[in-house]
């Protein structure tokens, strides 16, 4: 079977560390172009354009493009490539705001066109793992653990506590895609404390209350914080009403389930994203997640703001 | 053909002024039980129950709630009354987070019961035309301004500014269920600038900035403001592409097109609300509209905070 040819729009960190090896390293994709705005180092030979549009014109017969921009512009970019007959993988979040993400998937339907917009972290195996484990239970506690220092992953960049930067969900995203992908039942926000600098406007930590109308509230707990240096911390601890307890660590790569080896994960997340997308767009399937991303815009609605200690880099 | 058998769930002031009477001269339905944790005075001689299970226990033949309660507690309630095999109509905001929302739509459809989940504001007649009027057009302005005084409408609702409680967003989602209802084109909020009380959590104002990806941003504004004594403005501008111009004003209750007579329409917004839930119920088919709670959602989330005075009723 022929080789999807993608290119990829937006050529920032994320692109170039971890989808262009992915697609170059798969079997189903051919990457056949880069749209890259800020000019930097192309991989190898591959055709590098400096606008989308012109990377749409001049390479017309792309199957497929990875959206990897900011999430601004992204449903823009989604729906002009939608336009030109390109199926779209986005990855979290997938735009800028939760309205877009279903503005994309009504597109992508209309025209016959496959969109996946998916989120790292629920592509490791530990984390399949974990919602198989879960499967058919209830769970009695949760307790989400999300620390990390901010000047180690994110050093200097002012926007991700401004306004619209998201702040701390930016990390915590990927621990919202966890849950939604390992709860047994739908879970939600009940409340949320958020922390912020006195001179940025995102949060830099928050305390979350999470509900599921079958426990109390005070159980379901999640701890979002951008100011721990040293070690870092990405945990999921669930403990079910029939005494399963697991541990989901390392951001969802290591999986400990009591009274069992522990189950690690290859660094196989956007890898394995790309052969989802191959398998969707071999089904000619949507699959457009927006659960994350909206468990994030009720924690900022329902959001209680407590001012911190300004935060410089 | 039968009456529906409708209870009531929360019996405050909206319940009390709007859904009973709208219930009561409905040929549609009979209001046949109430729901009233507060415990005042229900109408004429309709049965009252001091919680909701009780209700659904003793008047176990009805086929529909409208669950008026405060948002919060509205997705478990839904939830409850669609597992006891009851149709359900709420009113805006449909829940406490947007998650909750498409809970509530996927518990109908698995309970193959209706939900009907609206807004007040899209049942004017006005509103109606509107849409009507810029089908297949273009929107090159927009101009939402809705201006009132919260010591009028929300005399010592301390809550309503508190985290949750939505701020001026509280009426500001009916000029949202106006936008989603009359626009030509899907439309985003591309920036917020939310103006909170010294002593609040939730804004008391917000300056808004709107996209659709067809014309500049800056030509789609909103300004919502419950800093304003005197007359009440609740009123949206339009402006096409091909020079069509129209205003709604009275909240959506008039409507001026140049060049035309004005359309005034009646007080019918309850009515109105009901008669589609009797169509709905009459074709097994639900209705969920979460758009304009997520542009609340999208505009918290964007938001940018300013402090303004302390405020006190």
């Amino acid at each position: 079977m022929a080789k999807y040819k993608i290119g990829i729009i937006g050529f920032g960190k994320i692109a170039r560390d971890q989808h262009a090896p992915a697609i170059v390293n798969s079997p189903n994709f051919e990457l056949a172009a880069i749209s890259n705005v800020s000019g930097g180092p192309s991989p190898g030979s591959i055709p590098s354009f400096a606008t989308y549009p012109e990377m749409l014109k001049q390479v017309a017969d792309l199957d497929a493009v990875a959206i990897c921009t900011p999430p601004g512009p992204r449903r823009t970019i989604a729906a002009d490539c939608l336009a030109a007959g390109k199926n779209i993988l986005l990855e979290k979040p997938p735009a800028g705001t939760v309205t877009e993400v279903a503005d994309i998937e009504h597109r992508a339907k209309a025209a016959g066109k496959v969109a996946f917009a998916t989120y790292h972290a629920q592509h490791n195996a530990a984390v399949k793992a974990a919602a198989a484990a879960l499967t058919g239970k209830r769970v009695k506690v949760l307790q989400v653990t999300w620390k990390e220092d901010i000047r180690r992953w994110h050093p200097g960049q002012d926007w991700i506590l401004d306004a619209g930067g998201f702040g701390i969900f930016d990390p915590g995203i990927n621990a919202m895609s966890i849950l939604t992908r390992i709860m047994p039942e739908p879970i939600f926000i009940s409340s949320a404390e958020l922390y912020v600098p006195a001179n940025r406007q995102g949060p830099i930590a928050a305390d979350l209350s999470f509900s599921t109308g079958l426990q109390p509230d005070e159980q379901l707990r999640g701890v979002l914080d951008w100011r721990q240096t040293g070690p870092q911390t990405w945990e999921i601890d669930v403990e079910t009403t029939d005494g399963l307890k697991l541990k989901l660590s390392d951001g969802g790569a290591r999986l400990e389930i009591a009274g069992q080896p522990p189950l690690i994960g290859p660094p196989d997340e956007y890898p394995d994203i790309y052969r989802e997308f191959a398998s969707l767009l071999d089904a000619s399937q949507s699959k457009v997640d927006a659960a994350p991303f909206q468990l994030v815009a009720d924690a900022f609605m329902l959001g209680r703001r407590t001012p911190v200690e300004a935060f410089s880099f």
